[in-house]
């Protein structure tokens, strides 16, 4: 089968998760999709048990690759030689190529991100992209600005905050058409490790959003979070346990409310601010902007963007730079 | 050798620790010391393992007491049979015998704190006094209420704030001679956490307090914890490593001066502060505070607390309520 310019791999190689999506960039549409558990990490963490020398590491990322397109196609029962976009940690120290971080402002049509390119050869039959993560003074991160250029900004916007929520949540703040700055938030990790290796462990138990229980303690929880610092409230997991006061799953959504709220506390107000986010996440954002109060914000599924950042890309790398 | 009145046995146990010293109530003095990791989970894990019903709990954690003293006895080469006094996690749901928690106010005189007496029998030659905790409607102290009796207050004394920073940290408020509330911060399991169980871990190594640079990056830590929350800061010691910005040692104490800075953030500058620590925390502490430019506030050591703590507790309950 011969190079379809019109057909291309799309790949999220995140810390914990890696995604290929087979794409038809006319249509906008994924054709295709597989994901697993491999991500940047348990990659890295095979990669150094080989005991290889580092020139090889980049092919050994590159079989894992191979591996899913080989899954993929099976899947499928097709075979593809398209070119494929990664995006997310494969550009970090830990990933298949460290690229260096492109500084801030940076274009939401993608037209200055650094791509790093790789032509295919007898090992790897696909042309290579990466797409370099993003630096401030203070602040970086991989992955997050394919799915900023997939917001469908126009670039004539005033000055907003685009969240994107995660293990290290993201607040990009966004004036015309270019991303100015951003900062990080240890929303999901720390939400982790105090639900599952503090001494709140034995507070709470997984529950699910539909129950409207949940829900109300959620939103005591993102209540709460603007009266004290979390190392205080989080504490009250604690009391409500001890004084009986919410079940373990009611005490996981507010524990769950009180680390989402305390992220959102950061937020200037005076600005607009679009929500980017997958469908579990969105549950929870959402009802914590409603409880904050909230009232100039929309929110799109991450899902969506990521896909059209890759389009984005892969019209500029590929089609020789036209915008969409 | 008869009881004798005037000497009693101190015991400090708490979650990780267990200490026990022998006291000579009229001189105010440590007569003898032994510590050791057999704190209260240690010994809820061990009483589990037996397999034992109920009631042979309370035996289980004498016996545990029991052979602490007989170490005791044989570093002092003497033998004892005096009232022991236990405060901590021994009245909590894991310790030897729960008891209801007093509820606030409570005296600084120790005078309405719940103590329970277990008489002497032949298992276990000792009479027993157990000091419950104190709660207010949304929070609980175990064994910090004994180091509040014992900071030498007058009870006259306008409305001020002892600080007992640890694992959980206390915020006490005094007011004339009654303890009025407090808080707790998760200061101490933070800092462990985000140091040893999520991402930054590789990016902090424990160093000492001695070095200047130390120092000055944990004054760091303490100045940005004012104008970030703490979701925030934390990813700046991931920054400060990727950035090459600090050492892993210096790091580590920037790491701590965040944590212990947003603590301190939540004080009320009108009022006048008390801090109770030992020495380590009492560096750390006592450099916060400067950096933060709080004027108002003392330092005592908070072993020295603890046992004036005990010692007003003996004389309550042993010399019939004599005050000191």
């Amino acid at each position: 089968m011969k190079p379809d310019k019109k057909i291309f791999l799309s790949c999220d190689w995140g810390s914990s998760r890696f995604r290929l999506r087979l794409v038809d960039a006319l249509e906008e549409k994924v054709l295709g999709e597989i994901e697993s558990g491999e991500g940047i990490v348990a990659t890295f963490t095979a990669w150094k048990k080989t005991g290889k020398a580092e020139p090889h590491r980049f092919a050994f990322y590159c079989s894992v690759i191979q591996k899913h397109i080989g899954l993929l196609e099976q899947k499928m029962g097709t075979k593809t030689t398209t070119p494929i976009i990664v995006s997310g940690m494969a550009s970090s120290t830990l990933g298949m190529k460290e690229l260096p971080y492109k500084a801030t402002p940076f274009l939401i049509t993608g037209d200055d991100l650094l791509i790093d390119e790789t032509k295919p050869d007898d090992n790897f039959h696909f042309p290579l992209y990466q797409v370099s993560g993003i630096k401030t003074a203070d602040d970086v991160m991989r992955g997050e600005e394919t799915q900023i250029l997939g917001c469908g900004l126009q670039g004539d916007e005033a000055k907003q905050i685009i969240i994107l929520p995660g293990t290290h949540s993201k607040h990009a703040v966004v004036c015309g058409e270019k991303v100015v700055s951003f900062a990080t938030f240890m929303t999901g990790e720390l939400f982790r490790l105090l639900a599952q290796h503090s001494m709140l462990a034995q507070s709470v138990a997984a529950g699910t959003w539909d129950d409207i229980r949940h829900q109300k303690t959620f939103a005591k929880g993102v209540t709460d979070s603007a009266s004290m610092n979390l190392l205080q409230s989080s504490f009250r997991v604690r009391i409500n346990d001890l004084f009986h006061r919410l079940s373990k799953e009611e005490n996981y959504f507010y524990l769950s409310g009180l680390v989402i709220g305390t992220e959102l506390q950061s937020l200037d107000r005076s600005l607009s601010h679009l929500l980017v986010a997958d469908k579990s996440l969105s549950l929870l954002y959402t009802k914590a902007l409603q409880v904050m109060k909230f009232l100039n914000w929309k929110h799109i599924d991450a899902n969506d963007c990521l896909l059209k950042g890759h389009l984005k890309i892969y019209r500029r790398i590929v089609d020789g730079g036209a915008k969409d």
